[in-house]
């Protein structure tokens, strides 16, 4: 055993074909378990050696439809009918999942900011290691769905990053629009650093991220856009030889392509207070509108803070916790390309 | 001073004209101030002794419409243009509308299970019985303004409860009406005991209450029912010289007068996991449909948990939480009368 | 509905033949469930109208021999093969028990010490109400099952209480010896008010109760007495037609009847420290022995603070915590009677 | 025994002559003490059946002259040397004393709050309940010492209630005069219920409370005042054959006698921030003088909230927090009689 | 964007003259605020090139005379009046001013340890590499003002390094006899590591620190030193126009110039239980002096341990705090020099 | 100081002879004190130039056998009848075993992976730093005694590692031989990072661990083994001028040499519910035998899901806990060498 090799074990053998329910095993002594261990489940799906496509949810763990729309997938795809290989992991930050919260409930780690991880660093940081040793070597591609978790609301899109590598860019595109979201964005991340995306990217396999919904919920249009979109993107890399279902397919209107410029886009609080979001999702606004107001419960004679936009576009994120704090975000526009 | 006077004080003279902004001082000696206080925001506008509405919000502290909407109100009223009284409390159970939950973060009480409170108890207790005691005997109906929190999500409905009392229960009806929901619901409350609209209907007065939306936050849809509807309210007790507002006259279908007869109309969760709705709200639903499903996270390779409707109806509410537990709410069914 | 009925549902009719899985509905409106309600299982075993034994284990959630034992004769008894009821409650106390602590964790309370309840009190109030006047009123016989939970270790005893219907005491005396643990003590309870004990009791009902181990583990030693004294007694009531298995029957010695009689039997610590104990249970003392001592962690120079027994008898508890406080529980001595 | 009789034992028999340390001994069973209970320091000094002085400290458990002091004076007193009795409680709020904070930390009461208690209430209510039966009517007077805790800083006074019964009044006062602090306060209690001042004087005892400075410190002054009043009031009392020391005898002062007509001797908040008082204890104001001001960290640019008395007088009493609320106690002027 | 440098953005443009309120953005993403952020309160007031004074408070969120005296200094300045540039920070460790405690509740850091800070360690240590990696460079001298927070208390002082840099050392001193607090103190800063201080100096920059009182309040005197100081500071720098005003001028004696030559002048606790000061602040010492006493709240029978000053001179600093421990610090003396 | 050199310091002169009680100072500003320091008692017992014993307890907070054990042994040594040095730590873990806790209260670290420690780094990484920094260079061997705490029970063994260095693997054998458990094993560590073990073996010191029992408390069993053996390493080393006292010298079996071939003796929960072991500590077991069950309190239902060994041997270890996760240590399988 070298000094890098993780303390992670799994129950799954990842290069046997067959449908295998397992789990990674990471070391976890604590008060109430001397000798104590995570088990996190994991699915692998494999018929030879076609082209694998890892899949993720819960990277926090306040997001639904990736949890619910993988474990469906996974109890509905039977390892003969496909070619290659998919693995599952419903929920990536477990801990945070089973507490219903953003980050994880033992170390306070934000998932998304743990890659590449740590062998002897925290429970989070040992998932985020194992991840980056073991599995994502294997994709070729990888899927992570979000959604706005407790505190935040999106109207759903996908997305890929603008890259510097032009090629693995258009390729991320390629399979975003597969995915068939009803937006599909290209995002600069201006702190990309210690994302599962950027591990993926860095490694020069192709990386898909979505936002579907949030208020720590779901709805059914929600859980299927994870589920038609997980789906479409088996079939955009044939490892189920079927077509993806378009969103014309379904008679719906065709995926607007947006992208988000610059950090006008973003609209933040400098009040604490209550917030009344007023333009709804999806709106389209011009710089200047009102977008929200927050109210002063301890002062009720108070006028509200009104918050403007300072670019035009569509409403496409707000926020959906109602009680802000300065540094809080409230609102995200959008611009067709 | 006896034994039964309420030990809260107020800055706000009831009994005179004019607006008033002002607080109720609820003692609360603690670690952290010895001698301290909380000051509770409310608001009287008074022009004579015409008829008295009492406007609530912040009941529970996790729903939104009502403080915002009666902070607007508040603001918006002139004391020379109304007739009567008006006295408004955004936000009933302060210390949970500050903390964001629905009970108080002080004594852990659900204010609405608090009255009529009493005048050495608890803090929340001491609201309870402040109310109780100074304003419920001022009012001739009294609006308390609910949404969902952030557990549960509702079609936006007005309420009245079935009462012994028709002729109170017809003017509580009428109030509904004139307050102009999407749906107007008659009520059987199951568990009455300790609720402010018993409290109220116990004096004889009428009593209002809604539910417009849930999850922790607000739209502009259910923020502007809430005003619509309180606004109509104050048209509709003569306090101001207006007419109520239909939904025909904002272009909307109008009310539609449902019930829920019995206990059928509750579907409850006897599992623990992430639950995923298969219907949704303001859906019609036949007795036996699935409303939705409970998935396993710690054991991804079971089929979920589905749930069904026992009766036909209107989905009219729903688990806003995706982490549900045995005994957790899930869906709610009402019929047309 | 009357003011006095419990605001506790049931899926069980438990005036129904045959054997029904169900649980009892306590509502528990909260921040993370604002409909929410508490569902705590129950058993029902029935088969006509013979002598009826209500089963309870986890009234303290740390207590395990209890909700242990009663599953597994639950599951193993056949409802056509018993004459009267059996009604299994095995975890009481089904909050704490959840938690792995004495008291329940959503209201603090120690549930024996919550009897009779009250209907609108905390959740163990309302769940002792319930089986204070819907299960006690139904049974011939009660057996409690308790052990020392995480903090003290008992030599295990069956138990009955020294009363004034020295009748009803011989019944129980009667029902002990059936129970047929390795000692049978005779109980003189200082503080019985609250108690299901004394709620049983008062209702001129059998009462039987015992502490089989503890340190917050079982034994299969433990565990053995509790089915087998569980079955016993069912076998004493003629529920079903089998002999009580004596001590004798397994091979053992027969069981020693003892008391306390006095104050002097209770050791407590006047220090703060660590814990050595210095005699093994069942060992016999003599006055004066010294039982155990206290160290000093912060002052390992200090010698420890020795204590020592007022009485000669049989030690039959201990301390099982190690960092025992002024005040608490140190040994606890029996005498032949 | 009686439904009403204390739950709490004691180690010490008062009833008899000689210094005697000893505990109460309430009942606390708990997740970490199954059968655990609080044990209370008590001291007995006896000699006959002279007059009886009871001195309690740690009412409050971040008060800490009273402890202090008493433990001293318990130490040096000498059962031969006095006549009569004197029972010392130096930490009447015992668990509140351990963890260095106002209320208790079991059951989170105000223990000043508390009286008469109950002999099945919480801890602080059983604690409350066995002093108001069982040694409060061996007292001929009570001392109670106070500070302003960590929250509340006084310029130290002693003190008496305005009584209807003028001859106990009057004795009150004159032990206020014994006791020489440097001020003596005659105070009206304007919400008197659950104090332990009000359980004695119900009696038909004489009280004397105090206030010697505050803010969870003690200083060699305020020690001093405590160890000198107390020393002072057995010599008032004929307990020690000594004579009172005067403020004079000390080359101090004489005391001034002070009282506080009406609500506007004290400044309560109305805002939150960081409170800057602007004038010293023991300071004359003038009606409208600035007392202090509050600033808004989270706003810089804000000017301060500044906070004026309504009254001419001396400023006895101040905020020592310095982060304060709306409702937090600023500031208390009292007047010369 | 290098790996460098600092993930914290803010509103103020430090290059630009004119008075700029504004804020840090400290990326904060939490379970409650997805996206969330900090903005720490600055100020710029800037008038052309000249001498640059970085002024900061609230380092430890429980001292309240650097963030009161700054504030107040932040608005009496015109940015036309002064010649160079002023920097305020009134609370450096602003989550911590926030909940009024020593250290961050965000991520337990104490800011005076986190220097030079990572730029994506914890909010603390990103806070500290802004202002290492921004603000320092900027500034000719720094001005960082303590007290003793709500566990000590000092006698105003305001105090310089023993550094190699004799040069440097001069300037500090120079700095500090300006400021004129009442005492003057040259400290060897035993475990300087991580401090603001350090980090200042290792750029060759003066600094300035002091301890103006403590508890966890302020005084009208404590809060003047800072104004004054402050001020002071500025003129020395030539700043502002105006001539520092000393002690002299307001009447006052001259600063003390002390030291604290060796560990000795510490007196530390090896007991917990409660500290009683026998000596006041500013007081004259003589080695083997009592400076205070422990006692034993749970045995009120043992006599107090007395602690000793091992060296004479003055006690400058005290244990606020009344409950202490073994380890914790009680008394600090000082000679002049 | 260099950057190496410890933050701790020590009142005890480990290179003078005597006996001496002491403490490490390990800095600890915190909210409760600012300036405060962490106090950890150690002793050393010296006596010339001969071998030195490093004896440690408490490593882990909630295993007591070792702070007992240890604190009699220093008490009962006289500095005069030894022959080097004895250095006693009772309680390694100091702030966990006042908290009765496994890992550290203040930084959440398990010590025993905390070496070799860190001069900046948490309380616990401190006290690693300097016990591998100044205490392990004076030993020639350690012993670090442990036992199960409150969640798992070990059968008493005492055990070695296998170590490439055979030379001292041999040495350590026999110590373990000398220290005369019922059980001595060899070990191979999996995951031997950050112990105290390693840190001793990579200095090539002889290293003697044991685990004497669990659950949390003591027997006069495990306690005896502790001293007993604590003193035979003493003889054997020739530090003392005795025979080791053998298991046959006290009328008992021999010791029973045996190891842990491999992963399969252990036996890991994929469960969370209530366990009931189905074989005692001790006894034999065979491939395939049912070790113990898992049952599922909130489905009673349910059969219990039921755990087998998977090799033959002996049952050295059981979960003490009952209510384990999927995760959880169940059971520990040894075998004769």
């Amino acid at each position: 055993m070298t000094q890098t090799e993780s303390k992670v074990s799994t129950t799954v053998d990842f290069s046997v074909d067959g449908k295998h329910y397992g789990h990674l095993s990471i070391p976890h002594s604590r008060n109430d378990s001397g000798w104590g261990a995570l088990h996190l489940p994991i699915v692998s799906i494999r018929n030879g050696d076609g082209p694998t496509l890892v899949l993720t949810g819960g990277n926090h763990g306040d997001e639904y439809e990736g949890p619910i729309a993988l474990m469906k997938l996974a109890r509905s795809l039977d390892a003969q009918e496909i070619n290659g290989q998919v693995i599952v992991i419903p929920a990536l930050n477990y801990p945070a999942v089973l507490a219903g919260q953003r980050v994880s409930p033992i170390d306070g780690v934000n998932m998304n900011r743990a890659f590449p991880g740590s062998r002897d660093g925290s429970v989070s940081s040992m998932i985020a290691h194992f991840v980056h040793q073991k599995i994502l070597p294997l994709a070729d591609a990888v899927l992570d769905i979000h959604s706005g978790g407790k505190t935040m609301m999106f109207s759903p899109f996908a997305c890929y990053h603008r890259l510097v590598d032009t090629d693995l860019m258009e390729k991320a595109k390629q399979a975003v629009l597969a995915f068939a979201a009803p937006v599909s964005l290209e995002l600069v991340e201006l702190d990309a650093e210690g994302m599962l995306d950027t591990a993926v990217e860095d490694l020069g396999k192709i990386f898909i991220s979505c936002e579907l919904g949030g208020g720590g919920t779901t709805t059914t249009g929600t859980v299927s856009i994870a589920e038609v979109g997980a789906r479409n993107l088996l079939a955009h890399f044939n490892i189920i030889n079927e077509q993806p279902q378009s969103l014309e397919d379904r008679g719906l209107s065709p995926t607007r392509l947006m992208h988000m410029p610059d950090a006008n886009c973003y609209v933040i609080s400098n009040d604490a207070g209550i917030y009344e979001a007023l333009i709804d999702l999806n709106s389209p606004v011009k710089a200047g509108d009102a977008v929200g107001q927050v109210h002063f419960p301890e002062k009720p004679e108070l006028p509200p803070a009104v918050y403007r936009v300072e670019r035009s576009g569509v409403l496409v994120g707000r926020a959906h916790k109602a009680l802000v704090e300065s540094g809080d975000f409230l609102a995200l526009i959008a611009a067709e390309i």
